[in-house]
Parts: structure tokens; C-alpha cells; sequence
């Protein structure tokens, strides 16, 4: 372990010294509401993943002398300016402009970027008329960025150890562009302050806070707690290789195994529910299917975000209304009178209906209320029912859960989710 | 007309002097990628609605003098400034100092302050005991401000005609404490500079740049286009009162009634479809179901979002498997094997199978292929087919949509959506 003592005190002093970095989002569209910001939150990540670290976010509006004073601002605060939006093809666009005035450049019109434009509008299949646009013009000694999802190339400019990057504001185009161009650029120029981070990530369900084992898990970074819809994840970041991560996985699971932790922890890594379960479900060739009331088709929906997902899941059947249990499911008319449509008894009824109407392997049901009406004393608003059907296996499991409306459908969707994961790991 | 311009002129007049706000956003959550921002994406719609300009919106994270640096440059900039987060219990949040040493005012125990935290306890069932933490200590001279969905109360000051409120970080203490707190805050200090904004939404489908009457919308507020998942939204923008709201709309459904442009036209007012879906169905006693092959439940989940669904919404069959269509739906294998799961004809089955087996007025299928494979020179990705059936009614449509795998179950779901409003409009 002294060994290992030795190394975290080198990541630490190695992470006393991150890059700072900015992020300047230029335009009127967010602030005006009119769409929601998608790229601070994908910098956030990347970032983290990078070593960077993420000092702070500027919305400002497409007004000249707001760009100018928040540039100036951030050129002061951070080592790294990422901007996103303005880079569009007019000569007056505005990001380009200021930046030039700003660092006292001319915009000229420069050979070696319209031959990334030329390369831009070919791989879209389309051929670029010079005359039509400006994208040419480009202030001169800016080092000019390749766009491998758009066409307008990026901006960039490194002085007096300050380093601005210029990007698009379409998140498709802004996170290819960081990616895979301001990246290279970020570790050029800032080589012996460039460090990876990584992070270990243990998803756990119904653990007690002091069950965490804080103090034993901070030996290899820090640790946080994220909550997430159904349990909590613990989360421990450290800068290092990927080398690095595989040794400190195998090691917080050995000492995980030893203590009461395990048992709260269902999955190492941070893979979403509805990726673990297609995964397993491919390696095992199980086919399942859903039988929804209260989500309403988002357990499904989930599934079928992700390619591939014909392969084993067949189908669904949504039954909101109790007729379509009683036909559709071959629901008991006995079982709603007796116990209701959110009991133990008819979730396991709704499983085995499912499972044999689309003939599948697996088969998962869904009932509950998830309001704002329709709740009691006995079964109040945030109740669910879970019930699987798969070989011999029938059973039911009845959770309770607060939150609104559409929270309520993200938690009871990701139960079933978790429960089919099980029942997959399990067959 | 020319009254009307009269107003016109006025309101323009008005709109030059609006009362500029900047958000800042306290907290290190955001910037590490750990949650989204919510709060600015709904203050911007909110201070529009309002009247209020959304200058700028800056992230920090929990560090002092990034925050006063930040609070700095928004005093600077803006007539108020909005901060979230920061404002918990204990003698050294970080929000609650910061503003305290800013304006020079000392912290000190404040009864009324008592008095508001004693409410907001006694509101969720629980007793505020004093010495467990320090809510009432209060810097002298602040407004201190009732939170009506937590327990934190809001700090307001006022200086030089400048305004800070500071309200928690939670989205739903965020926004009830805006709406229903600092906004008569807002009125009180800046009578006179304060107005209302109101818009005109029309709903457009397949409408082309030129149809879309700039010159002759423009005499009303400011026009633009914002477009969405079927089509184009466009926006008519104004200052006034909610009775010129409806003058100017009856104005504007009158200047289009005698135009090309009413025919791209199907809707006034930005409900969200399902929610028009909704109340449209409840009114005239139409119930439906879905045939979802590749929305994969997208389209019942959308519906059974809202509260009231069951009313109108009985269930949907998920055929992702050509057997769920098949054996469920009725589709004939000779449909398939001549035509393939992505025709118009097996779409035309798909409707008038989960019609007659949920038992419902109208039955609207979705077969497309959502990619990233799957997609042939014949029927490329995006392909999507709707089909539509009720009363004497079988219909089915097809498009061609661009996008990557989850865009394009937004777009299908939304196209099948649309094809249902229709339907129950005509029924």
C-alpha cells in the first residue's frame, strides 16, 4: 500500500497545477429561450475526462462590445478560452471579427484555409463556390481549425501562454471539433501540464450513506456520491492512465468484496441500464418484452434509443387501460376486483401474459401510480409494481417512490430496467 | 391601420429601455458535469415573458473570489442580477457571505427572518429548531424573502438603482421563488421601467422561407422562425398586455386567412401536440392506440407524459419484431415479403389491426428505419411510413427525414403525432 500512497501523492501534486479553461457561449438563441444549451454540460464532462479543469461558463449576447469585455474577462481567468458560436460564413460574423480586432489582426483572405473548406464541403458531396461565401477570409497568424462535421473551420490563437479556441455552436459540430482537433491542440501547446483523468465508478441500490466507505476508497482519489433515478453511484476520480484505471478497478473491487458494500453494488462502470442490459442480454441470447401501464411505452422506448436492439427485444404491449390487461394479457378479471391494477398479483399476471403473447424469454410488467391524481392512503401516488416472468421464475416486487409525474416514469422505467438486468444476469 | 401603427411606435419606444438582468449560477455541480443546468434554460423563457432582457448568465464555481469577480462584472452590466445556489443553512454559505462582505453589511440573528424559516418548516410538517442551524442569521438591511417550495430563505438588496436577488439552487424553489417572490420585487423597484412581453405562435408544416409574410408580421412585433421536429414555429413578438394579445392574434389569423400561407398552417398557439392531441380527443370522446414499430413506445410515452391520458389513451401494441406484427396486428406475411415492414401498405394494416385489438376509434401505426443500419438505396434512413385508420378512413403517408438514430424516433413520433391531431380535428 505504500507504494501506492507514494503514487496518489504524485497524481495529487500533479493536479495542484490543472489547465484552467473558459467557455464563452456567444448568441442570442439560449438566452432569449429559445433553445436549451447542450455544449457546457457535454464541456463539463469532457473536460473532466481530459484533466482539465472547468473554471467557468459565460452566455453572452450577439453584441460586440458584451463578446469583447466577457473575452477579456476570461482571457484573464483562464489558460484556455473555448468559444462556441459566431464562426458562420459572412464577413461580418461576429465571433471571428472581434477575435481578430481583439488580438490587432487583419482578416485576410488565406490560401491554406480554403483548402480546408474545399475539404469540408467535399465530404458533405457538395462543391464549394468561393464567390458565394467567406469563410476564406480569416484573420491572419490564426491557426486555422478543421471542421469534421460542418463547414465553417474553426479559429484558433496561442499568445503569452494564453490559448483561444474558436468553435461552432451546433453541438454535433462543437463536440467533434473539440474532440478531435482542440484537444491535439490543447496538448501541443500546454504538453507538460496535459494530464488524463480517470474515474472508477460503483453503481449501488438502497446503500446507507455510512456504507460508502469514504476513507478507504479516497486512498486512490476522490470520492463523491451521485444519485441517480434508482440508487446512488460512487464515484472515484484520480489523474492517471488508462493503465492506471485497470489496476485501481481491480483493487477497490478486492476490497469492496471483503465488506458489507458489496452486497448494495449491482454494477462497476458507468454503462447505462439499458446498455448492460442489450449487452448481456446479445451474450446470452435471451429475448425479453414489456408490459407497461403507468410508463406508457418509455421502458421500450429506452431500449430502442440503442442500435442493435431488434436482436432481443421483440415488442410490447401498452396497457393503460385495464381492458387491454384483461385482453391483451389474459389479466384476471377476479385479480383487478380483488387486488387492483397496481398489486403484486396482477404485475405477475401482466409478466406471464406478456411473456407468452410475444413469446419471449423475459418478460417484465410495469404498474403504478404516478399522479398527480389517482393515489390513496393504501397505494399513494409513487407506488409501483414490478413483476418478471422468465422459466419457472414469477414474481413481483412493489417499490415506493416520490417526485412528480415525469419523474416518477424515469424512476418506475429504470426499476423494470434494473429488475430485467437481473433477472438477464440470473437466467 | 394606422392606430394600430400608432401603438406600434409606442410599444417600440418602450422596448428600447428595458431592465437588463444577468443570472449567476453559484456551485461547482454544473461545471463538473455532474448535473445540467435547468434554472437558466427557464429563467430565460420567464424574463422574456416578462419583459425583462436576459443580458448575460455566468457559471462560477463555489470558489470566493470567483464569485465576487462574477458579481462585479453583472452589477456592472446589468439593472439586476439573479444568483442560484448558495443560500443553505449553515453560518458560512457561500452566497449569503459573499453579498453580506460585497454590500459591507454584517450578518446578525434577524426575527423576521425566524419568522419566515418558522413558516417554511411549519408548511412541510416539520418544527424549525433554532439551534440546529442558521437560517436567521441574515445580513442587516437585506430583503429577506419568502421560499415557497423550501426551507432557505431568498436575499434581496437594493442600492443605486441596482437589484440583487439571491435564490436557491433547486429548479423548483428556483422557479416558484422567481414567479411568485422577485417579480413583485422586480415591480416594486423598477415601476416604471416594467412591462409585459406577449407572443403569437403559429404552427407551420413544409412551409417554404419566402410564404412566411415577414414584412406584413412585422408590423406587429418582431418576427422569427424557429423551427422544430415537423416543421417551422413562427413567432410574433410584442410588448403589451394580455388583452393586446388577443387583438393582435385575431389581427394576425385574418392577414394569413387571406394569404398562401394559410395552407402550411395547422395551428394557433404553442400547445405542445400531445397536449392539443389531448384536449381535442377528450372533447369530441375519441380514444386511440399506436402501432409503434420504429418509435419503439416514443409516441405512448409522450402521451402518457400528460395527467388525464387514460381517459382517451387505452394502450399500444410495440411491434419491433415483424412476428409482433404478424400475430398481433394482423399484418399479412404477404404484405411483408411483397412489401417489406417500411410500405405503405403494411403501415395501413398496422393502423387497422391495433384499432380493432385495443378497440379504439382511431389507430395510428409508425414503421421507419431509425439507422444507424438497416437503411437501402430504396429506402434510405429516415425513411418513415404513418398509417392512419378511423371510421371508413385507412390512410397511410410516407417521408423522408434527416438525423442520427434518437433525432429521427423524435421526428417519427412527432410526425405520427401530427397525423393523429389531424385525424381527430377531421373525425
Amino acid at each position: 500500500m505504500t507504494e501506492f500512497r507514494d503514487k496518489r501523492l504524485n497524481l495529487r501534486k500533479k493536479m495542484s497545477n490543472k489547465l484552467h479553461v473558459t467557455l464563452l457561449v456567444i448568441g442570442d438563441e439560449i438566452l432569449y429561450g429559445r433553445t436549451t444549451d447542450l455544449n457546457g454540460a457535454w464541456l463539463s464532462k469532457f473536460l473532466f475526462k481530459n484533466g482539465l479543469y472547468f473554471k467557468n461558463m459565460i452566455f453572452v449576447r450577439d453584441q460586440e462590445s458584451d463578446i469583447k469585455e466577457a473575452l477579456k474577462n476570461a482571457l484573464l481567468q483562464s489558460d484556455i478560452v473555448i468559444t462556441s458560436g459566431g464562426i458562420g460564413p459572412t464577413l461580418d460574423d461576429k465571433t471571428k471579427k472581434i477575435l481578430a480586432e481583439y488580438f490587432d489582426k487583419k482578416i485576410i483572405e488565406r490560401d491554406n484555409v480554403a483548402s480546408i473548406v474545399d475539404e469540408n464541403y467535399r465530404r458533405f458531396g457538395r462543391e464549394w463556390i468561393r464567390s458565394l461565401n467567406y469563410y476564406h477570409y480569416f484573420p491572419e497568424d490564426f491557426i486555422a481549425i478543421n471542421n469534421p462535421k460542418g463547414l465553417a473551420p474553426g479559429l484558433g490563437f496561442y499568445k503569452n501562454q494564453k490559448l483561444v479556441l474558436a468553435g461552432p455552436g451546433v453541438p454535433r459540430e462543437f463536440q467533434a471539433m473539440n474532440e478531435w482537433e482542440f484537444l491535439p491542440i490543447i496538448k501541443k501547446y500546454f504538453q507538460d501540464k496535459f494530464q488524463e483523468n480517470q474515474q472508477v465508478v460503483v453503481r449501488t441500490r438502497s446503500i446507507p450513506e455510512e456504507k460508502i466507505l469514504w476513507m478507504e476508497l479516497s486512498n486512490f482519489g476522490s470520492v463523491s456520491s451521485l444519485p441517480h433515478t434508482i440508487g446512488i453511484d460512487i464515484v472515484v476520480s484520480f489523474t492517471g492512465t488508462t493503465e492506471d484505471q485497470i489496476v485501481i478497478l481491480e483493487k477497490i473491487k478486492q476490497i469492496i468484496s471483503t465488506t458489507p458494500l458489496e452486497e448494495y453494488v449491482w454494477q462497476y462502470g458507468n454503462d447505462p441500464l439499458p446498455i448492460s442490459i442489450l449487452n448481456l442480454a446479445k451474450e446470452k441470447q435471451l429475448t425479453f418484452a414489456f408490459a407497461e401501464s403507468c410508463t406508457g411505452g418509455l421502458c421500450s422506448s429506452k431500449i430502442t434509443d440503442l442500435s442493435g436492439s431488434s436482436e432481443v427485444f421483440y415488442g410490447s404491449v401498452i396497457s393503460y387501460d385495464n381492458s387491454v390487461k384483461i385482453n391483451e394479457l389474459n389479466v384476471l378479471v377476479s385479480t383487478l376486483d380483488k387486488f387492483g391494477a397496481v398489486s403484486l398479483e396482477c404485475a405477475k399476471e401482466m409478466a406471464l401474459g406478456v411473456k407468452n403473447k410475444i413469446k419471449v424469454d423475459i418478460g417484465i410488467s410495469i404498474t403504478g401510480i404516478a399522479g398527480p391524481t389517482g393515489g390513496s392512503s393504501e397505494k399513494p401516488i409513487g407506488t409501483v409494481v414490478i413483476g418478471i416472468c422468465y422459466g419457472d421464475t414469477l414474481e413481483s416486487y412493489r417499490y415506493q417512490f416520490p417526485g412528480d409525474r415525469i419523474r416518477l416514469k424515469e424512476r418506475f422505467s429504470d426499476m423494470a430496467l434494473y429488475h430485467l438486468l437481473c433477472a438477464i444476469k440470473k437466467y
